[in-house]
């Protein structure tokens, strides 16, 4: 296994480059710039993930000799090219959004400043690290948002790329869930980590007393007991002659959650565990965990729905020349006409629009030019890398602490689960207005 | 980074070790299998894809030192667990579907034999490469049963996360696609690139004619030249008055491709450049394609629906334990009855069973019991891993080619896109019947 990260790049990038070498326009300054048209469908806001990241693969962003011997044998570019990607090291500037922020259609998420080779050739690697992240990040808002003060666990691995889980359990940390299932997630990037048993823990036994017991015995009373393998009413009632009032959990995993959290709330008080938590899992999501809110669940395990952006598994991010040089020496913002995907030519700045009371009104997006604070209001681009230089790395903790401050600044409105618009309007003050 | 699999694993997996060794039967035999209950909605066929990747992530499942530092330091498990998984080394038998292999409910894709312990801890690992690697199968095959002849091209790398994109890229070629954007992809797994240029270099430009000048120069007049930056129309005409009759293809990527296609077509005709090549890209997915079979394309781009699954991100795989020795010591067949995931206990064996002709008839799942194969019938489990030696390790291409052979014998139904039953029946042999 190669270390490299340069080669997750998709091949067009690097013919790109050797064609704008032969034109002279390589060294081109440039501005990128990764952002969302729009939010995926009835979405309110969309929550930014996957910039620290970003910034790691960057410094590991090396065409080493491996790298472009591979590069050589398929003849993927020629021999000036490949002595360009030898050496390439990113030298520019990038600004973006602060991990864990809110953003709207328009947000300019990230921007990266350098000549066209050094900005093209991260295209594909940004995208990947931010459409992933960040489509986890805005489904797992929308949970913790449901599920109030009740914490969420992120245990989704097993229904993604092994990788993929690994960044989602991160994704879904910064978005406000309390813990994960993933151990590689827990040592990468200090996210608590949780579990203790599955069915096939008490089928291995001839009896669920005898998987009770144990279990009970080598983890200690706060384990949970998962109490669906054969009948729920039975096993809840073994729970609790075992362990006694002190039983920490029992999980239901199955059937009419919302009913039988009901019954075995009921259960468990006549029994005296009026402190034993229930926990839920099987196919939850924001709407399911909506519905749980008014029931006695105390905690949500969260799988598949959360890893894959609970139906929208891409967060829909472009990463666009918006400006370059000209012949004539100066910066121009540039846009395509294509129909449907037409872009806003010109290197963005943003605000956050608040009112007095701190409440977001709109994102203000000023094109060349940065907007006028009102008094109220938040910048929202901060400098990541300074000529070449990362020097904002943020960690998974410190965007989290993000999220929720940026989340609760929207109206009460951004938080509603059913289709909407945007929380607040994108607003473009273009230099000629 | 760490190169070690074994922590891409669920937190219960191994608090589930610990209370099996504390009731002495972790080192039980057990056979566990991994499986699909259903495909996704409305789905004829599913793709097995992974097993290769599996096998490969199976060898590098150690729990090294720093692996047992850090389940130390956060007190994961005990200290007996923690040297038992320093030891770790599967010595099992593992059977399955070969890689490629169509499957349908209740196939059993893996099946794996071992003490409970070393079957237990793969579970995670097992299932997030399978549900992964499948869905981006399944999805792809729909596809390219629906591009016929002309060939696929995966370009999803920038729609996912960065490593999923390198193993959708192999899911896809399994699936018949032809090739990829994604460079990883190639050199790790042998599969053909492709791309050419983006928008962003046109608009790095002064204007389209330097651009084009320029590429077809750097990249030869085989190339593929983006001709929706601005006017469609005029831009075919500059590609053909600049690269001659022999220019290898345009690109379009908005808009209405099917009426820009017949437009297009016609144009470049008329021009004389009857052998320049249509590709078209944005926002395909098996409908899109099946539409588009009717206008004058050669190539279909493909991006976010085949990394994400075109809908289901997912396989919707699990990994029971179906057998265990019991306190008699015989093997016995177990099943959770919990309601709506009930299983069916036992070790599975599977036939695909085919009439005369050699069309799949049904799949044939015999429990405890190999099925008596019918003459024409075909033996669906291959052995992987025999007493934890990997015996059959599979690569993207050979899986490629089964994937085709395995398609090729479903009833033509199968290849519809409407929404439909499985392709064919799956019938449980009992051994009480």
């Amino acid at each position: 296994m190669n270390l490299s990260t340069a080669l997750l790049t998709d091949h067009y990038e690097l013919t790109m480059i050797q064609a704008a070498m032969r034109s002279g326009h390589a060294d081109r300054p440039c501005v990128f710039e990764a952002f969302a048209r729009r939010l995926p469908d009835g979405r309110r806001y969309g929550v930014l993930a996957g910039t620290g990241r970003v910034l790691e693969a960057l410094r590991d962003f090396r065409f080493g000799e491996e790298e472009i011997a591979y590069l050589r044998e398929r003849s993927v570019v020629d021999d000036r090219t490949l002595d360009w990607l030898a050496g390439y090291r990113f030298s520019g500037d990038i600004w973006g959004y602060a991990e864990g922020e809110v953003y709207l259609p328009g947000s300019p998420l990230m921007v990266v400043e350098s000549t066209f080779a050094e900005g093209v050739v991260l295209e594909t690697l940004i995208l990947s690290v931010l459409n992933h992240d960040s489509a986890v990040a805005s489904a797992a808002s929308r949970m913790t948002a449901a599920a109030g003060d009740r914490p969420c666990i992120e245990m989704g691995s097993r229904r993604t790329h092994e990788e993929s889980a690994v960044a989602a359990a991160r994704a879904a940390y910064i978005a406000g869930f309390a813990s994960t299932s993933n151990l590689e997630a827990g040592r990468r990037h200090g996210i608590p980590t949780a579990g203790t048993a599955a069915h096939s823990y008490t089928l291995l036994h001839d009896d669920e007393r005898d998987a009770f017991a144990n279990q009970l015995a080598s983890l200690g009373l706060q384990t949970t007991l998962l109490v669906d393998t054969y009948d729920v009413t039975a096993a809840v009632e073994l729970a609790v002659e075992l362990a006694g009032p002190e039983l920490g959990g029992v999980r239901l995993d199955s059937g009419d959650l919302v009913g039988q959290a009901h019954e075995v709330r009921a259960q468990l008080d006549a029994l005296g565990a009026r402190g034993t938590r229930i926990v839920v899992t099987s196919d939850l999501d924001e709407h399911a965990i909506a519905a749980l809110q008014a029931a006695p669940v105390d905690r949500y395990g969260v799988g598949t729905s959360v890893v894959t952006g609970s139906g929208h598994p891409a967060a829909g991010m472009v990463y666009k020349l918006v400006s370059r040089e000209s012949d004539a020496g100066r910066m121009e913002g540039v846009a395509k006409a294509s129909k449907d995907k037409a872009s806003v030519g010109g290197r963005k700045f943003a605000l956050r629009r608040r009112s007095a009371a701190g409440v977001a009104r709109a994102e203000i997006i000023g094109i060349d030019e940065r907007p006028q604070d009102d008094g109220d209001d938040r910048e929202l681009l901060v400098r990541l890398v300074a000529d070449g230089e990362v020097v904002a790395l943020t960690d998974a903790g410190s965007a989290r602490e993000r999220h929720a401050r940026s989340r609760a600044e929207l109206p009460v409105t951004a938080l509603r689960l059913s289709h909407g618009e945007a929380a607040i309007p994108t607003e473009y003050l273009d230099d000629w207005s």
